[in-house]
């Protein structure tokens, strides 16, 4: 890979002590000026050591995607951001390489942002996706970025949603981001994109089981996949047995009524009606506003939440609190302490580490 | 109502500026001990006096409430406890009433916690139900309190739990929350109940649509109520409806396969099967472990819950958090901050407020 930026040495201090990640960026650019710049010019190559800053988990790193992420921002916001998840076998890849090259026949630039739970970046079953989407990207209007998810979701949220942020900046107007339908990271995946596709299998029985409680109630699209050959009966049927299904759950508060639709990635048939679906989604949500409210109530609700999430670090790190958890926990437990009075006691703590509230009354239980 | 503690005079020390609601309890016992031992009698006056109390907004309410629950704790646990739940119109109240009669046969003793999220205890609806249970609130193996949600789900939370802690010290063993079906409040008391019921109507349209997202997935029970009359037909398309859709969906933790019934609460037809199916639930749950794995689960779940709100709202109440919040919310509104970011900046502030902590690093975002 070219990479015209090799030779400039860093402008921001990193931390001598470096890791064997840093290693392996050593006489690259970390400037985040410079990464920005490369970025807004549409440089896959700076995006993707940009998102490779997002992604690590170094203090350093994240100090400087904090600050390429701070000045993509005012440029993002422009594409629509589409989820797609399926569980494992129902051709995901395969339908994000068929889908893909219709947007990019209706003129679009397609980013792929694909997290993958199960695995860390030197294991196997992300560089079979990468191998599978090959076609897809090979296209210079395409980039495709597998990221490992690592154990912490809070992490994945905060690094997808940055991630699209700078694929957004780059120019790219469709982003789709894919994960494996097991459940937590689809609602995580959910509170960041514009529209939700799930992909099925022709056949309600077995292999629905992989897919987790609520993840059907979060789809604008249901996608039943591989319905070529033998599977076309079955596939209606499954198609069928969805749309009754649906029809008993309430409304979504985008005002859309989910649809069901049926495709053969692999064969290349059925795609352009999912094309289609997805027009008329983005249509109808940009005229009652949903697309504009919702995405600032997904702001707002990212911001909520990693609030809370660096709130609790902090309270449950702190010595005191830490000392006293193992034993309130258990007692919480055992049924010996109701779970109300065992809170108020942890969190009167806090009275007596504030100076400015040490005098007040504790918050109310 | 006869009160033979009404002589007696608060051994706890009760706040000199008593609100209007405080002034209702003067010369009536408000001591803990006296409280604990008549509910751990059955006295129900005791129980409801203390259930007042637990609803209690005031501190020095809730710190006697407290200490009773306290010592209520251990001869809690006891009982099942069953969330009713429905859209208004699905004859829940009525369901309660007939149900109730049957579980009254079983031998069984019947506490109903009916919570209404829109009105206030002086206000019409609750009253209404109140007359509908007329038949089964006069039985004396029965306790009827009904209780306003008020604005706080999270003091619903509390408020119900211990209020169900109390019941069982008071020695009933079926203890049936029941709420209105929409929305949040339904996920409170999924998570505090062994076992959820969903009332139905017949006819799967529009009456449907007054149940929340979700709330279908949530159930162990859904019982089609009314179907008598002209509304049999109707009533077994709309079970077989329900069933077909149940079957799309995973499974619950319990390992217990949601079942579709059908009643008429009216007529009194069809509540032996809803009584078969709970003790079905019962005992499969009882076996495999569920019950108690899922009581642990729902202790600590509370307790975390709790430990959050609290923390929560010491944090929003820091005089500096609330000076900065409202300009960092809307950076983050209008795109002009990342979620991320603007988080990050507001708990930084945490490590200059405590004096153990000022020289660490903030917290890694």
């Amino acid at each position: 890979m070219s990479d015209p930026q090799t030779r400039q040495e860093p402008s921001a201090p990193l931390n001598p002590n470096a890791s064997a990640f840093l290693s392996r960026w050593k006489g690259r650019t970390a400037d985040p000026a410079i990464l920005a710049e490369g970025i807004l010019k549409g440089d896959r190559v700076m995006l993707s050591r940009a998102i490779t800053l997002v992604e690590s988990e170094h203090e350093d790193h994240q100090a400087i995607a904090g600050e390429v992420v701070r000045r993509c921002l005012p440029h993002s916001g422009k594409s629509v951001r589409i989820a797609v998840t399926g569980s494992p076998g129902s051709g995901k890849s395969t339908f994000i390489e068929a889908f893909g090259h219709i947007l990019l026949s209706e003129g679009h630039t397609v980013a792929v942002l694909a997290i993958d739970p199960s695995s860390s970046l030197s294991k196997g079953s992300i560089l079979g996706d990468k191998t599978r989407m090959q076609t897809l990207s090979a296209n210079p209007n395409v980039y495709v970025r597998p990221s490992p998810a690592g154990d912490a979701l809070g992490g994945v949220a905060r690094k997808t949603r940055e991630s699209i942020i700078l694929c957004e900046a780059a120019g790219f107007d469709r982003i789709l981001v894919e994960t494996v339908g097991v459940g937590q990271s689809e609602h995580t995946v959910s509170s960041m994109t514009d529209l939700f596709i799930l992909i099925l299998l022709p056949g309600a029985g077995d292999e629905l089981q992989g897919i987790k409680r609520g993840i059907v109630e979060m789809a604008d699209l249901l996608v039943v996949n591989k319905v070529d050959g033998e599977r076309v009966a079955l596939g209606r049927q499954t198609r069928q047995a969805y749309r009754n299904a649906l029809h008993l759950l309430a409304p979504a508060d985008s005002g859309w009524t989910p649809k069901v639709l049926s495709c053969s990635a692999q064969k290349g048939e059925g795609l352009e009606e999912v094309a289609l679906a997805v027009r008329e989604f983005v249509g109808q949500s940009t005229e009652n506003g949903f697309l504009a409210s919702n995405r600032t109530h997904q702001a707002v609700h990212w911001f909520q939440e990693t609030l809370l999430e660096q709130l609790k670090r902090w309270f449950f790190h702190h010595p005191r609190v830490a000392h006293m958890m193992p034993e309130v926990l258990k007692s919480v437990e055992e049924g010996r302490q109701s779970p109300f009075q065992a809170a108020h006691e942890l969190v009167r703590l806090l009275n007596s580490v504030d100076p400015h509230r040490a005098n007040q009354s504790s918050p109310e239980v």
